[in-house]
């Protein structure tokens, strides 16, 4: 995707290391930095330099060959790695992939290959995201109004991104489209879905959380699409906390709601939503305001929810439009 | 209410004019200001110095004695107050209350004591709300965890609050409660909400906007108790954004789901929620976050929403419980 004009992807190999853009300095600052070490790797996914589902999969993949570099054993670099954050499947599956490929004294470069490959196919599967979900919004009379969720962009991915993978396919056709961005407490990565559809010149409006459900209510969001970090067997889906409210929100109002995912998101070996682990972080993300404390009182920050299968019409795949109740049908 | 351990109320005659808590400093500074015009007034109410239904009524009923203390025209007057917030249905009572009883060249003690009036009356409504509601609380397994929003405590009333005063009046009879405390963004009064419960002593808990689904899916919350800002015949409810999906939720999940106000908050000319005008702010509350910007996209800022008399259990006011369907028998 671009950058004031220049392609970028999301995480890169320069013939050495890896290079990442730092997450966590945007939109304010465009920095780039290169992780030279597995610890490199875990610090980054750990402090949300790199986050979402996809681009967090791709960076444990690149942490893993970092690891081989460093002669490192890789079961305990998958260790380092794993531990990072919880509820991600893409980090599981780039770390299995890279633990059964490689043996513990494998070659640098055999992980390094294969960390190229997972990277390549989690940008085809995003490609091809986009791609099937167009045909959704394609339907959709013009002006189309589309609400999302935190950032299922491109920078949560290689390239393209999840939730705005038929966004861009759409609008790169043609489509009188405009984006509901909703800010998404407590880490505002709303700010960087408004920021990188920026980039792209994709008409889009900042919301607050709360306003969601006004917003919809008033009939002036046409569908919800959002990412996911791990897709179960039953079809729920944990995604960033308040993606259950506007799943609900979205029922209430017949507002169709769907999930975009690449199939390296789903955790066959989870049946049910409720099984999912889900991530707190510190409670200071949510007492602070732009480094300004606003409470003296505890908090919790519970990191995802799980919207069960039974709110969501539909699963945007690299593998075509499925219902949730035909997951299995694309095992 | 209780400040460092001494009794306040949010608004006062001082003998001349009148004071109130500058509610934009809290919770970090406790300032007292005065109020010595009706512009004072009108500005104290559009800048938020002083919100909340209840208290925006009060203040509007002082800013009527000040301008007759002006000796400006109270029709001049009840338009310039009037003017400053389109959704509170207090306003308009008081407002209206003083135009009734004062001719244009009331003497201002006329006016101030029907200012008095309504401040006591506003009291009193209060601490029966607190009294009813308590009887909801007392009936649930202890410990009750409570989830409310915004801030509709004693802060935004003369005392006690709406949706506190139950809260307050079971603790201060021994019930083993807690209190989920939703940020409410953009204005973030939840930590107004924190503050007043912490200065109380009142057990709390401050959660993101986005937590309250995933709390209540997961059994964490035993009630909802929030506030309204206009209640009209139908049962339909405005209140800060955001509530209307807290409601949803709440009934996705069998949470009982409470509206607490004094009858003043009642419009009866008005018949449905879509006929309830919504205040949109400033833009730029959205934008920024602690005074640092941090989207350059557009952004809308809703300040209420509606939530239809469908998706209530039961609201509590200084005249009882009552069902929604039932609103008409208070009248």
């Amino acid at each position: 995707m671009k950058f004031k004009g220049n392609e970028y992807r999301t995480i890169w190999f320069d013939g050495q290391y890896v290079k990442i853009i730092d997450q966590t300095k945007l939109p304010h600052k465009f920095e780039i930095i290169t992780l030279k070490s597995v610890l490199d790797a875990a610090k980054a996914i750990k402090d949300m330099q790199v986050r979402g589902a996809g681009l967090i999969g791709v960076t444990a993949a690149y942490g893993m060959y970092l690891a081989a570099l460093e002669e490192m054993d890789l079961n305990k670099a998958s260790k380092i790695l794993l531990a990072t954050r919880p509820t991600a499947a893409n980090l599981k599956h780039a770390v299995n992939v890279q633990l059964k490929n490689a043996s513990t004294n494998a070659l640098a470069k055999v992980a390094l290959k294969i960390a190229q490959k997972l990277a390549e196919e989690d940008f085809e599967m995003c490609r091809s995201i986009g791609k099937h979900g167009f045909k959704i919004i394609n339907k959709l009379k013009q002006p189309v109004n589309i609400m999302t969720h935190c950032n299922a962009g491109w920078l949560a991915f290689v390239d393209y991104g999840s939730a705005t993978a038929p966004i861009y396919e759409a609008f790169n056709k043609g489509i009188n489209l405009h984006v509901w961005v909703s800010e998404t407490r407590p880490r505002n990565q709303g700010a960087l879905t408004a920021w990188e559809l920026n980039e792209q010149g994709v008409r889009n409006t900042f919301i607050t959380d709360n306003a969601s459900g006004h917003l919809m209510q008033r009939g002036m969001v046409d569908m919800v699409i959002v990412g996911a970090d791990r897709v179960v067997s039953n079809g729920d889906v944990a995604n960033k906390i308040g993606t259950y409210m506007k799943a609900v929100v979205a029922n209430d109002n017949k507002v169709p709601f769907y999930v975009a995912f690449p199939s390296t998101t789903i955790d066959w070996d989870t049946r049910a939503g409720k099984d999912i682990p889900i991530e707190q972080r510190s409670a200071d993300e949510v007492k602070f305001l732009n480094k300004s404390k606003i409470t003296d009182s505890d908090a919790v920050n519970y990191a995802f929810d799980v919207t069960p299968a039974r709110l969501i019409t539909g699963f945007i795949t690299d593998k075509g439009i499925i219902k949730p109740n035909e997951l299995s049908g694309i095992r």
